[in-house]
């Protein structure tokens, strides 16, 4: 099986999977191509806490703000899963999760993890200019890697692929955690408007409410333990804590956005 | 086959996807993931229009407002259709026309319909709350139920399965006919803007013209039989009365939205 | 395998699905559906760009504003492909592109392209008013064809198709070369914002800079060679000149929509 992920407009990833279709007979499954554009870290987040759930496939992974620069294109394998995707850390927390269950490990910070992580990292050779764009390299260089990886059992079944201790990290922010506190930070704002904080979820619970940037607000188990359009606090499907309205809108009623600080206090 | 249907932004519809194919073999079709969201009326309206086309197959559907209370999960079948569903109706128009081709049917007005209704209802036990996430029981409960109803061949061969009469019942208001005309309401604005009424066609079949809300507009069989950006009233694939402007919004050019009244006279 | 594209918004799309599954275990991939509404020329540019990237396969196309008037339906065949679409012209620049590559040709402008061509043409016959709807021959029409097209070898086989000279056509406009410089015109403008015109790149490769409306612009072989939030020319993965911001909107930051006239010099 091959999944693929993109931040890419329709109609860019049906040319990769007519690419993918053509070199390969393997199963494909979506897992998002709305990723927030260009957004690295948003996408590592996302590949986290979805990818584990899938049985070892190819995950092709296509978010690339620096695609026609010399960024390299890598395949990392983790466990009986394999990644293509290119060197900007988009591929480095899931592939720690799916090794260790620990993607929010800070091993290996810095460019190049090493000894300390369990996955092994392998670059895609595509210096032939003469057939990768230097603007859609999710057709040209990601989607031919991901099929042939997927048909010959891995990476080093391939001539363009070479083992490296050279790549780029990427790990999320902790939380600073202090007395009946955290100060934390916005990760990501889901597509229903869920504030999803680095903080975990375990310090909550059991809390009837905790203060959001010095507001009370009620700790719930479900969005629907509060009336339509009233606030809460809760501890979402990825562990977190999470700032949410029931039915409606928590970026909007908290006023907070990817990266934004918070301070919680409980 | 499995088909699914969510109002879920992406990536949560993936997470689902992976719980399924970690479980089984099965096929996998989307039928929609953008339902408008938590509005249960317009899923099981949509429901019932699409998943009769498809061959028999468990359809996994979460429009899940009261998802983390005590509602109970469902699995319904329906002739050689089986749906993994939230207790809160949204599986049973589909149900009484997949079994009847009469979704419209008021049997069983309120909670169970019990005798009157030729589908089956089986409740899905999924008190275990180490497994089960407060607020993604698309991924923790309905999509492995979905999976295993799929390759154990129903919900009767799964432990967690037992029968029920009492769920959910919903219906979609039927409209006031009278003398040449009725009093109907907005079920759904589709995605292109038009304005699907509760109004069966069968009256305004050979009509030149109906007043909608007192206004004269030509009744076609066609979009494009009228200029672009002028309004029309046809009947949709669905067979109901639908009010539309060619290339353009009916919702806008008649000022309607889900749930409004509308007074149709012919 | 069968391909999808439409500009129909979810769930219509799902009822194809369904049509098909019902009729042939063809495997099913998504093009898109979110085409520009009713745009002919924009589907027919992007399926000439995604479409041969596919292998051998049956591609159902509906875009189509005349849905419901005495439009035709076709099948094309091209090389090993099949498209069934409406006779509005979306489906022949990606036919002259399979059959020889150049999607571009102006052979067969006008009604018919006849001996010019080397893909045949097929009506399909669906005058049986009981079982098409007027608007959606999407669902009515089309996938069944597609679905029967696919699992009989094509449309000879099929009892509801006959040979046919007649079909609309559509070219792209060719761009005026003057010198040093070319009067162009956007064809479409992609999901990212990038404005894509008709001028083909080759002029512009080694160019420092261009002209664009006047105002001297970079040209660039990749978006990041140019600062976040600037404007840039690239030659883009379809291998026309292309306007477009790195990591920003190029429609926006040139004023340019699909239709509006470009003026390049270099």
């Amino acid at each position: 099986m091959i999944t693929l992920a993109s931040d890419f407009p329709s109609p860019y990833p049906a040319a990769m999977r007519g690419v993918i279709c053509a070199r390969s007979d393997a199963r494909i499954e979506d897992v998002a191509h709305d990723f927030p554009r260009q957004d690295v870290r948003a996408a590592a987040f996302w590949l986290r806490e979805v990818l584990p759930y899938f049985p070892p496939a190819t995950h092709c992974v296509v978010v690339d703000p620096g695609v026609g620069t010399d960024r390299s294109a890598l395949v990392v394998e983790a466990g009986d899963h394999a990644i293509v995707a290119p060197d900007n850390g988009v591929a480095i927390p899931v592939a720690r999760e799916l090794v260790s269950g620990d993607g929010d490990s800070e091993a290996g910070a810095g460019s190049g993890g090493g000894a300390d992580d369990d996955f092994d990292v392998w670059e895609i050779d595509y210096d032939d200019a003469a057939t990768a764009s230097n603007t859609f390299h999710g057709r040209d260089v990601f989607a031919p890697a991901a099929a042939d990886a997927h048909d010959e059992g891995g990476p080093a079944a391939l001539d363009r692929c070479h083992r490296t201790d050279e790549w780029v990290d990427l790990t999320f922010p902790e939380p600073d955690m202090v007395a009946e506190g955290a100060r934390g930070e916005v990760l990501v704002v889901d597509g229903f408007g869920n504030v999803i904080t680095n903080v975990p979820g375990d310090p909550i619970e059991g809390c009837e409410g905790i203060r959001v940037d010095d507001e009370l607000i009620p700790v719930r188990d479900a969005y629907a333990a509060r009336d339509p359009g009233d606030r809460l606090v809760t501890v979402g499907s990825h562990g977190n804590v999470e700032l949410a309205v029931n039915q409606g809108r928590g970026d909007e009623a908290f006023d907070l956005s990817a990266g934004d600080d918070v301070l919680l206090e409980w």
